[in-house]
Formats: structure tokens, sequence, C-alpha cells
């Protein structure tokens, strides 16, 4: 027993009924990532641990650092680090070289300028281009059943609300890949990350969907691998709106079976 | 009617019954935010519009730029830019300087180097001591009067769950502050910035009660406010609750009455 009355490995519950116990206190990981190439620092972010690649190749894509069709030579730690685990360096092609500009800021590739909305997507346009038309069209059925299919292919703790997930599925609701973390960005970015180191690039022909709401970041990373259909179970923001409008993406929000939202371009969803 | 069938405005809902109908799009706001020191950019943040002078002092302060204690001689708009409602510069009191390493990332101040989880702990504890021990304490009742209170406290839109709160409450369960934002962070910003401007600092007779989890860097925020009780609605992070056992501080997760747990120091909820 700690000073504090918990031991290691305890929380203390409050039951339904009003009384008290032990538990263990089964919590999602969070630790720092620190993304590299070769011996540059690039970000770090707060991630669960696991699939570091796909998030750091899913994070590259989307701050356009690499693009559809780069290929990623080979992942490594570093030898002496001692905190290695935390740290994934990324090895480029021969011959491939990284334009960084020495202000970017990562994050939020557009953000860096006090832009006005209308300007960060604008920002965006000259990195990816938007969605040309495909043929994807998914019907409400299909749709309906996504949000089930995430959660069966997430982990059991996932039910609980400590980690979000992000799935990538086809037209016939098949899942392709289906991450999670405790950040809902990097959950997105290691889902696209495996998809573009299997050169699955670009995904036009399947949907995204993310536990949480759909933000501009988000958005963003969807275009980066080329998705048409973004579906979020909860609220998307205006800017996100603004931004699938612009971009030829669907966004479903609220999808909440029987119900959800259409904030742009029906013509992919079969409503009949 | 647009060319993808809906219009400026719209939104398409699936009801229960299956029927559609045409909504209005009433979205939350996410804009870019600039921070200026001068002429200097600190950092940019997709933020809901509001509030933006305390999203500033209250980022200044987590990031360890501004310390309690310290005073921020005001706040002004650049007169010349065209988004000028996304930029706010911060003007410091005469005499006082920003010591800014330029390596420094701004996000979470501490994971700049791939540091583990319990060195990440340490960097902060390098600017913001731990919580010393207070006479708070808060008994249940009062803990689980708090979501409902967060939730009257903000605005109708709110329920659906479109945006985050976070709110300061004093150990009789009154609110003192409570602010709305896109991001977690951002509205938990805006409130320990509201209490830094009013010189209220440090907040340790008060709690802070997020709507989401709780994260590291939700906690290093309330740590540079010297709150020293952290409830959330969801589930922590490993490394929220390794913090909060190192910093003194009280937290509490899946605060949904009549259940909570708690993850650390238990002293400060009065059991009984």
């Amino acid at each position: 027993m700690k000073e504090d009355g918990i031991g290691p490995g305890q929380i203390i519950r409050r039951k339904q009924d009003g009384s008290l116990e032990y538990q263990g206190d089964e919590l999602t990981i969070e630790e720092p990532l620190e993304i590299r190439i070769g011996e540059k620092t690039i970000a770090t972010t707060m991630r669960t641990p696991g699939h570091d690649e796909e998030l750091a190749a899913g994070f590259l894509l989307s701050e356009a650092v690499m693009r559809d069709g780069d290929k990623i030579a080979g992942f490594s730690r570093p030898k002496t680090a001692r905190n290695r685990d935390n740290i994934i360096v990324v090895d480029l092609e021969c011959g491939k070289k990284v334009k960084l500009n020495s202000t970017q800021r990562f994050g939020t590739i557009s953000s860096s300028c006090g832009l006005c909305g209308k300007e960060s997507i604008e920002a965006i346009r000259q990195n990816f281009p938007p969605i040309k038309s495909t043929a994807l069209r998914i019907d409400i059925e299909t749709l309906l059943s996504l949000p089930d299919k995430l959660r069966a292919n997430q982990s059991g703790f996932a039910r609980t609300g400590g980690i979000h997930a992000a799935g990538i599925f086809d037209a016939n609701g098949k899942a392709l890949i289906v991450r999670e973390d405790i950040g809902r960005h990097n959950a997105v970015d290691k889902a696209i990350g495996r998809a573009f180191l299997d050169q699955k690039l670009p995904l036009d022909r399947h949907l995204l969907l993310v536990s949480g709401g759909a933000s501009f970041e988000i958005m963003q990373k969807a275009l980066a691998a080329g998705i048409a259909i973004i579906a979020s179970v909860s609220a998307p923001s205006s800017l996100a709106m603004e931004f699938a409008r612009e971009m030829n993406q669907t966004l479903v929000g609220f999808l909440r079976p029987p119900s959800f939202n259409i904030y742009s371009h029906i013509q992919r969803v079969i409503l009949k």
C-alpha cells in the first residue's frame, strides 16, 4: 500500500451501489514517440506503442513529406539510445531527400500562419489534389454495419472508451485495416501508414471510419491517402465539412445506426 | 442546390425510421489560431473562436513560457493582417523576456526527445513542482454532481458531442470557470488561462473536470495551474495516472454517476 492509499497496479472503484473496491488499473498505454528521418527529429507525438512504423509512415504522408508512390527503405531503432523503443528512425530510399522548411511546424501542416479556414483548405490543396470522381458508392446497409465491424476489430478494452480507432473498409464493408491509439490522429496515421507501406494508395475505393468526430486534420490525412468517403461516429467540425465539400470527399457524421448525417457529396451514398 | 446535392447550410439526415430530410448544418466552428509574442509566432492551434486571450494565456502557462505570478500586459490583433481574428498577439510586461529555445516544440513541452514516460514526467517536474499538500477535500456527493453542472454551463449544442468542455470548480461544487472548445486541450487552456489572467493561481483549492479522458498533456496543464484534483468523464491514460501519482494530484476517471474510479491520492476524496 502506497502512501496515497492505492497500491501499484491498483485503483479504487466506486460501484453503482455506492460500495468501494480495489481493481486492477488496466489503462491504455501513452508514451512519447520521436519520429526521425536519419539523424533529424521530425516530430514527437504521444501515442500508444505498437505499429510505430505505420504511425511514422502515415505521419510523413499526411504532412506531405512523403507522397503516394514514394517508398520508405526501412525503419530502425537507434542503437545506443536508452529509450530506443520510443524512437523510430525512417530510412528513405536512396536519392530521396526530404524538403523541410526550417520554420515548418508539424501537427497541422496548413495552420502555420494564422490562416483563416478557407486559406487552410487552400494550403492543403497545394499539397494534395481533391479526390477525383470515383466509381465508389456505398449502400446504406453497409454504411450502417461499419461501427459494429470497427468495434469487432478492436481490443476488448476499447469498449471502455479509453482508446480511439480508425478503420479502412471497402465498399462491401470488409475491413482492410483497423488501428487503435490513444490519439485519434495517430490511429488514422497508423491505418493509412499501413496502406502506404503496402503500396495500396490511393484508397479511392475505400472508406475511412473514425471513432470520434471528424476534424480538419482527420480530413487532411484522409485526403493524403486519397480516401473518398469519411465517416465518423461523432460530429464533424465546420472546417471538416468545408474541407470535404471542396475536396470532393463524402463526409458522414453521427454514424449511429439506424441514423446518420451526410454533409457533402451524397452521390457516393446509395440512398434507396 | 449544389452539385453534390446538398445546398449551403444544409445537411441530409437519415432519421430513425429510415426516412431522409434536409436539416441545418449547425456545427462547432474550427479555425486556426496563431499565438504570437510580439512579432514572434509561438504556436498555431485549431480552435473554436472565442476566449482567444484566455487560450493564449493558458497555453503560455502550460508550456512554462509564463508562470504563476507573471503578468501579461495585454493582447492585440495585428493591424494589417487580413485574418486578424485568427491571430492573437500577447504583449508581455515591460522587462519580461521569453526564453524560447529555437528547437523547442510546443504541444507537449516534455516530449521533444523520445523520452520514456517516466522521463517525460521528470522533464515536467523541472518546470513545475508537484502539488503541495493542500487542505482541499471533496465529498462524494459534490463530486458526483459535477458532470451535470458542467453540462448546465455548456451551450446547447454541446449535448450533441461536438465540443469539449473543461470546468474549474471549488470544493463545494461551485463552478468558477467553464470553457468549451473543439479541442480538449484548448478548453483546458481557456479555463486555466482565465484564472491566470484573473491572478487566481495556484488553483490548489479547486478541481478540474474535463469532458473527455485525462492524458499526459491535460495533467501537465492542470499542474501548471496548481490544480490538485483532476476528474474526467472517460478513461485516463497510463501516463496520466503515473503523472498524478508523482505530482501529488488526485485523479478521478470514468466520473459517471453513481460510479467513478480513483487512480491516485485518494486522501482528497471523502469516502464515507
